[in-house]
């Protein structure tokens, strides 16, 4: 079996007219292969929009939330919006691919496709690949530093071309701070609004726990809605616990009973230590997010 | 004589290995083929760099200041040294098969390749094409509107992470913002900081004249170090004029004599209105200066 897999869809959007008229919705092909133009205003100016989620046994969790958070993604960078189906059909195609994994994950990625199209076709295609072992990760949990994003808590609401809640592919900060944390000699990143609020990771989603309450900063922040977050709201309240939102500061994240990045390939990794400052893991409820998360049926 | 020329190096740094060992340097391709794979980085995570600038009748213009750019954007993403030398020859390649073309512009691209790719080869290639009609913006002028950037005056330094001074392709708000012109009616825009500084256009720098000097804001405020700025402090010296760096407000900018947007492709735009406000253009200067610039022979 091949441990990767990708389609290249025909029709992104059903906004604009496909690349190959008559042909097929997807096409699986070479993931070794170019495949992409230089002209690509993905390649040329990280134009473009991405999603990826975990897919266990075949099953790929939160998928609805997923394509919602994409399709939001696109109004905000004025593409065209995913046509849904088009890109179901594509991720069941590589699921059926990637037959015999066990934990793979899948990325859908849609750009605004090559510069000077006068049909403005957007780029589309769904990747996936053999997840790699998270369980150090979900188990013994990370280190983190928190770093200036450098935006006000409010530059969403004050400055939508900032397009921040979008989750773009112009990630080249998002992977900067991944190596300016691993200079630190820590794992992960916790963002800070230049005014002091906590905000997210560059791939995930702070949660805390405050006694029987789950909380987590909230969307309009100029972070994205967690797909892993919302889903772990269920798993509080099937759990009997509380939920909400708050502004936190750095401050206040050491007074806390429990704090965790999630997302949807680690899922939920508790941090031991935040700036060089070791705190307690939450094992239990911790074990419990991650199984609960992995015999996710939808 | 083909309007377009694209060359893929094969070794775009020295510190790493080639692609293709026993190659030739670069090998000039296809343009309309498939040339990337969707698992570049540059693809993905916007991570990587560019510059871009013109070239008249088989001159490339700028070209050192380009490339030591090209070199100190790689050192900020913590990419490998461009091995400028193979650059070169790239650029000249392509600019050989553009023979005929009035003026052209080249594009330069490193990615931080291949995800996965044990040895961390980037990806290069150089793009050329025949440049488009820019007589209007130089001479009939453009008009901008100011949007707040995000980050305050002092992020480059604070916050090195944030990328900020770096060429990156992660360019999706510098082309929203483009949209958010075209929304209110202007042609572009003059970024502003958080804190009320005038910073840079996304694709140029702003430069203005009081009386007999010409002021730019200057590095360090996380905006690029224009490269035709650079070459028209040589121009403003050449006549006597005096040259400087300068904090301005977005205020101040209606009390200038003349304000300009300049870039290596479209060289001097004058402003003909900022924020729906007319004003005054240099028109004499702005001619003065396209032509030095079009006629440089380096």
């Amino acid at each position: 079996m091949p441990d990767t897999a990708l389609a290249i869809l025909n029709q992104p959007s059903s906004d604009v007219p496909p690349h190959r008229p008559g042909d097929a919705p997807f096409e699986l092909v070479d993931p070794a292969a170019p495949q992409l133009s230089v002209l690509d205003l993905g390649a040329t100016r990280g134009d473009g929009i991405f999603e990826a989620f975990s897919v266990t046994a075949g099953r790929p969790h939160s998928i609805d939330a997923h394509l919602g958070r994409f399709t939001r993604s696109a109004a905000k960078l004025d593409l065209p919006a995913p046509d849904t189906a088009a890109w179901q059909d594509a991720i069941d195609g590589v699921i059926a691919a990637l037959v015999g994994i066990d934990e793979a994950l899948v990325k859908l990625v849609m750009t605004r496709g090559i510069e000077g199209d006068a049909d403005a076709r957007p780029t589309g295609w769904v990747y996936g690949w053999a997840a790699p072992d998270y369980s150090r990760a979900r188990t013994e949990g990370i280190s983190v530093v928190t770093l200036d994003r450098g935006y006000r808590h409010d530059a969403e609401e004050v400055s939508p071309w900032l397009l921040l809640g979008a989750k773009t592919i112009s990630y080249a900060v998002n992977r900067s701070v991944m190596r300016e944390a691993a200079r630190r000699g820590a794992d992960d990143v916790i963002f800070v609004s230049s005014d002091g609020f906590v905000l997210e990771g560059p791939s995930s989603t702070v949660l805390v726990r405050r006694g029987n309450t789950i909380l987590t900063p909230g969307t309009g922040l100029g972070i994205l809605d967690g797909t892993t977050q919302g889903e772990l709201f269920n798993w509080a309240a099937d759990r009997g616990m509380e939920t909400g939102f708050e502004l936190m500061t750095p401050d206040q994240l050491g007074g806390v009973d429990a704090l965790w990045l999630v997302s949807s390939g680690r899922l939920v990794a508790p941090v031991k230590a935040v700036d060089g400052v070791t705190r307690d893991m939450d094992t239990e409820r911790t074990n419990d997010m991650n199984a609960w998360l992995l015999s996710r049926v939808s």
